[in-house]
C-alpha cells in the first residue's frame, strides 16, 4: 500500500553456498558468466521445474482438504514436505542466487516479462534463503497435519484438540520469521507476506479509519427499525439442488466451466493450478441457501482472478494473484459489490428460483436485496453483512498479535474471542465450532492473512469507483446479468499482470491515485444510509 | 513366469555420464566410496524424492482422468512431463548408477529390505537409462493428451479422432523399446514391462492352453439351453443409489473406507498413492447394475493389493503391486472367484437389495449367480463372463502385435477388431465406441497390458487352489460375508511384499509350485460344466 507506513526491505538476498542447483543442467552455469543467452535458458529451465512443483503442491494441498481419504494425511504431508525441500534447493542454491544476480544486471537483454520473473524470483528466494530447508519443510508437515486436526476438532467443537497445533504453528511461524529477519517484528513479516509493503502500522491506521465510520454507522443501523422481521429466504434447501445452484452460479458469474473443478470442503477456498484449472471448494448448508450463494460468488471471484492471468505467465513464477489483499479484493468484489447490489438482485433471484421454484418463485429482487444486506451481529465471519464484516476481521487481527507477541497462547483464544465478540458485536459466542474454530486459516499456517479481507473490501470499493469514474454504467452491467464489461476492466488492469505487478502499482495505474480507504468507508456509508433510511 | 519361455535380460545397467544427481546432497557421493553408511543415507534420500514424485504423478494422472476440468489437459501434461524428466535425472545419473552398484556389492551391510530396494531401483533404472529424457517425457505428454482425446472420441464413437494418437503411441513406444534394447522384439519388451519374464513365446503358449479348453467349452455352453430367458436383474437403476451401492460394496469387500477415494470416470481404474490412499474410479450405468457391482469388486481387488503392501515400504520403490499380472490376479480374483461364486451370491444380493428393495428384494442368490455367470457373446470386455473373457483379451493381444510389428496401422484396427469378434465370439461389433474405443489402455500408452488380465485370471485360480489345498473352507468364507481369511492369506503371501518379490517367486512360495495354467482351465471347466449341466 502507498500509505506512509514503514516497509520491510531488510531481507538478505545473498546466496548461501551450502546447496546446489538440482535441475538446471550443470553446463549452463559456468558458461553463463559471459553468456546472457545461456542464463535466460537457465531461467526458463528453473521456471519449468518450479511450475511442475507448484502444480503438484497446489493440487496435493487442495485435494487434501477436499477429496483425500482420512488415513492419507501423514503421507500427503511427507510428499508435500519433500517437494518443499526440492523447491528450497532449487531456489536457494548459490547457483540460482548468482544466476538471478547476473540476470538482474543484464536487464537490457531481458524482455519485460523476463525482468519481472527475475524480480519475483529474487523476492521468493529472499523469503526462503535464510530459512533452513528442514525448518520450512517441518512447517509444511505441521500445517498439513493441523488442517486435518482442525477439521476433526471443528466437527466436535473441541478447541482443546486443536490448541496444541495452534501453539506449534505460532511458534514455528515466528521461528521462520526470525530466520528471515531477526530485527523485524515477526507479525510485520507475516502481514507483508500476505500483502506486500504492509505492516502493523499500516493496518492499525487502516482499521482506525474503518472503525471511525463503521462503529457509529452500526449503532445507527441497530437503532433503526427497518429491514427486520422474518426472511423470505429462510427454510430448508435440499443439498443436491444447492450443488446444482452452485454450478449455475459459476455460469452466472461468467466463469469458464471447462476450467473449474467444483468440490466440497469444510471451509470454502479456491486455488488455481494454472489459468486453465481453478479449484472451487465450497460447502452447502441446508438451512442457509444464501451462504451457498455468497460462498460461490466469493470463491468464484478468486477463480476469475486466477484464470484471468495472462496465459503466457502459466509456466512462470508470475502465475497467479499478486497478493492475498488483491485476491480478496476480487473475491469480495464479486461477493458484495456485485453480488449484494440491488442491481444484480433480479439476476440472482432468477437463477436461485430456477432450482427452488416452490420456495423462491415469489421472492422479489427487493426482498433478496434486503435479506442479503440485513445487518445482523452474528458469530460467523463468512456469513457477515458488509458492515459488521470488518469487525470480525479486527477480532482476528488483534488475537493474532497477542499470539505472535507471546502475550497469549492458544489456550487463551476462546476467552479472547468471546470478549471481543461481546465488545465489538455485542454477542455471545455460542461454542468454539462457531467461535475460534470457524476458520481454517490458522490451522493451515496462515497468520497475517485475515486483515487482507478488509483491505480487499477497501481495494474493491476503490476499483468500483474508478470503473464508474471512467464512465462504466456499473449498475447497468450488473442488471444485464452479463458481467463481461467488469471482467474486462479488471482483466486489463489487474488480472492479466499476475504477480508481475504489486498491489500498490496496480491500484495506482487502475485508479489514477494511490490506495485510499475513503472509497470503502464512503461505500458503506452510502449503502447503509440508504438501506436503513438513516 | 516359470514356464520355458525366453526371458529378457539384455538391458544395460551401465550409468551414462551425461546427467547429474539432482537431490542427493553432493557431499555424500564422493565420501561414500568407502562409506556404506553414507551410501545407505543416500539411498534413503533418493527414495524420499522418488516417493514425493511418485505421489505427485500418480495423483495428477489419476485426477486427470476423473476430476480435472477439461481445459487443464495440456498444463497437466506439461507438469507430468517435467516430473518425469526429474525422475529420469534422479534415477539415471551416473552418481545414482555408481551408488546402486556400490550398494549391490555391499550386500552384507544391507537389510533384506534395502537389498530389495537396490535390486528394484537398478531394474527401474535399467528401464530408463538408455531412453533419452526428452523421449520419455514426450511420451508422457502424448499419453496424457491422448487419454483426453480418447475420452472425447469414445463419446462420439469417432475412431478417426483417436486414430492419429494411436499411431503416435505405437511409434513412440517402439522407439522407447528400441532405445532399451535394439535387438529385442519391442512387443516382448512391452509384455515384460507389464509382467516380468514374460514374452510373446510365453503368452502364445499360455493362450493356446486356454483356447484348447475354452473353445470347445464355449461351443458346448452355446449348444446348451440352460441359463437363458430374461434376467431378473434387468431394468433401470438410479445412478445416485448405485453410487451408494458402490460404497456398500467397498465395505462388503473389506476395504478400509478411511483409505479410499471413490470417484467416477469413463473407463474404471484404481491406483494407490500409498498403502493409506487408494483411488477407485468407477462408473455407473443406469441400465446395468451388474456392471457397477463387478467393476467395484474388480477395482476394489486392486485397491486391496495396494493397501495390503507392508506400510514400511510406503516411502520406497518397493511400494505397490509387483506387476500388472499379479495386480489383475487380485482384481479378477475378487471380481470372479469370490464375486461370481455361488457361495458369495447371498451376501451380494443382500447388499444390492438394501439399495434397490423394490427391484431386487425378491431376487434369489441363485438367480443372481445365474445372471452373473450367464455366458453371452457380447462386445464389451469388462462386462464379459469368465468363459468368453479370455477371447476378448486374445483379440487385443493379436492386434497389438500387428500394430507393433508394423503389419497394421491404427486405421486398420476397426476392421481387424470386427473380424476377430466375428471369428472368436461370433458377433458383429455395433460401433467403435463399443468396439476398439471401449478400453482406455492404448490411449494411456499401455501396450502389452491386456494379456495380463488373462494371466491374472490364471494366477488367481492357482491361488484359490492353494488356499483350499491348505485347508481353507473357501466357500464358507465367501458365504460368511467376512472375507478376512482370504485377505490374510493373500496379504501374508502376496500383498505385503510389494515390489520386493516378482510374480514367479510369489507364486512358487504361495502355491508350492511354479505357475501353471491348469488351475485356470480346470476352474473354468468345472464351473461351466456344472452351471450348464454339460
Amino acid at each position: 500500500m502507498s500509505m506512509d507506513q514503514p516497509t520491510l526491505t531488510g531481507f538478505s538476498t545473498d546466496p548461501d553456498a551450502t546447496t546446489h542447483l538440482p535441475f538446471i543442467p550443470q553446463a549452463v552455469s559456468p558458461a553463463a558468466l559471459t553468456n546472457p543467452k545461456a542464463d535466460i535458458a537457465a531461467l526458463d529451465e528453473l521456471e519449468r521445474h518450479l511450475f511442475a512443483h507448484r502444480y503438484a503442491s497446489i493440487g496435493i494441498t487442495s485435494y487434501g482438504e477436499t477429496i483425500d481419504p482420512e488415513a492419507a494425511t501423514a503421507d500427503r504431508g511427507e510428499a508435500l514436505a519433500i517437494l518443499e525441500e526440492e523447491d528450497h534447493a532449487l531456489l536457494c542454491s548459490a547457483e540460482t542466487g548468482a544466476l538471478l544476480e547476473r540476470l538482474s544486471s543484464a536487464s537490457a537483454v531481458l524482455t519485460p516479462m523476463q525482468a519481472a520473473q527475475v524480480r519475483i524470483l529474487k523476492r521468493d528466494r529472499a523469503r526462503l534463503v535464510d530459512v533452513p530447508a528442514e525448518v520450512q519443510s517441518a512447517f509444511t508437515r505441521l500445517t498439513n497435519e493441523s488442517s486435518a486436526a482442525w477439521q476433526k476438532a471443528k466437527g466436535k467443537g473441541d478447541w482443546s484438540a486443536f490448541e496444541p497445533y495452534l501453539d506449534r504453528i505460532v511458534q514455528q511461524s515466528c521461528e521462520i520469521a526470525r530466520c528471515r529477519n531477526p530485527h523485524a517484528d515477526p507479525y510485520d513479516i507475516m502481514l507483508d507476506d500476505n500483502e506486500h509493503d504492509t505492516s502493523r502500522a499500516f493496518y492499525d491506521r487502516f482499521f482506525a479509519q474503518v472503525k471511525e465510520v463503521v462503529v457509529p454507522l452500526l449503532a445507527d443501523v441497530r437503532a433503526s427499525r427497518r429491514n427486520q422481521g422474518p426472511s423470505p429466504l429462510a427454510g430448508r434447501f435440499d443439498a443436491s439442488r444447492q450443488w446444482e445452484l452452485a454450478r449455475d452460479l459459476i455460469a452466472l458469474e461468467g466463469l469458464d466451466e471447462r476450467k473449474v473443478f467444483l468440490t466440497s470442503t469444510e471451509h470454502p477456498f479456491s486455488d488455481g493450478l494454472t489459468s486453465n484449472y481453478a479449484i472451487i471448494a465450497a460447502h452447502v448448508l441446508e438451512d442457509d441457501v444464501l451462504s451457498n450463494v455468497y460462498t460461490m460468488l466469493h470463491e468464484g471471484g478468486h477463480a476469475l482472478y486466477e484464470m484471468g492471468v495472462d496465459p503466457a505467465l502459466n509456466y512462470t513464477s508470475l502465475k497467479g494473484g499478486t497478493s492475498m489483499g488483491m485476491h480478496e479484493a476480487q473475491s469480495r468484489f464479486f461477493e458484495n459489490i456485485v453480488g449484494r447490489s440491488a442491481a444484480f438482485a433480479p439476476r440472482l433471484i432468477e437463477v436461485m428460483a430456477r432450482r427452488f421454484r416452490g420456495q423462491l418463485g415469489r421472492v422479489t429482487p427487493g426482498q433478496l436485496y434486503a435479506a442479503a444486506n440485513r445487518v445482523v451481529a452474528q458469530p460467523i465471519r463468512v456469513d457477515a453483512d458488509e458492515l459488521t464484516y470488518p469487525l470480525h476481521v479486527i477480532v482476528r487481527y488483534e488475537i493474532e498479535q497477542l499470539l505472535v507477541s507471546g502475550e497469549a497462547t492458544a489456550a487463551d483464544v476462546p476467552k479472547l474471542w468471546a470478549e471481543r465478540y461481546k465488545n465489538y458485536l455485542g454477542i455471545d459466542v455460542p461454542n468454539d465450532a462457531r467461535g475460534a474454530l470457524q476458520d481454517v486459516h490458522w490451522a493451515s499456517g496462515a497468520l497475517g492473512y485475515f486483515p487482507t479481507y478488509a483491505l480487499g473490501n477497501a481495494i474493491g470499493a476503490q476499483l468500483q469507483a474508478a470503473m464508474i469514474a471512467e464512465g462504466m454504467d456499473f449498475d447497468g452491467v450488473c442488471a444485464s446479468g452479463n458481467l463481461n464489461p467488469i471482467h474486462e476492466w479488471l482483466r486489463s488492469r489487474i488480472w492479466r499482470y499476475g504477480r508481475s505487478r504489486d498491489t500498490n502499482e496496480l491500484v495506482l495505474d487502475a485508479c489514477g491515485e494511490p490506495f485510499s480507504a475513503r472509497y470503502y468507508t464512503d461505500y458503506l456509508t452510502k449503502k447503509y444510509t440508504a438501506l436503513y433510511s438513516l
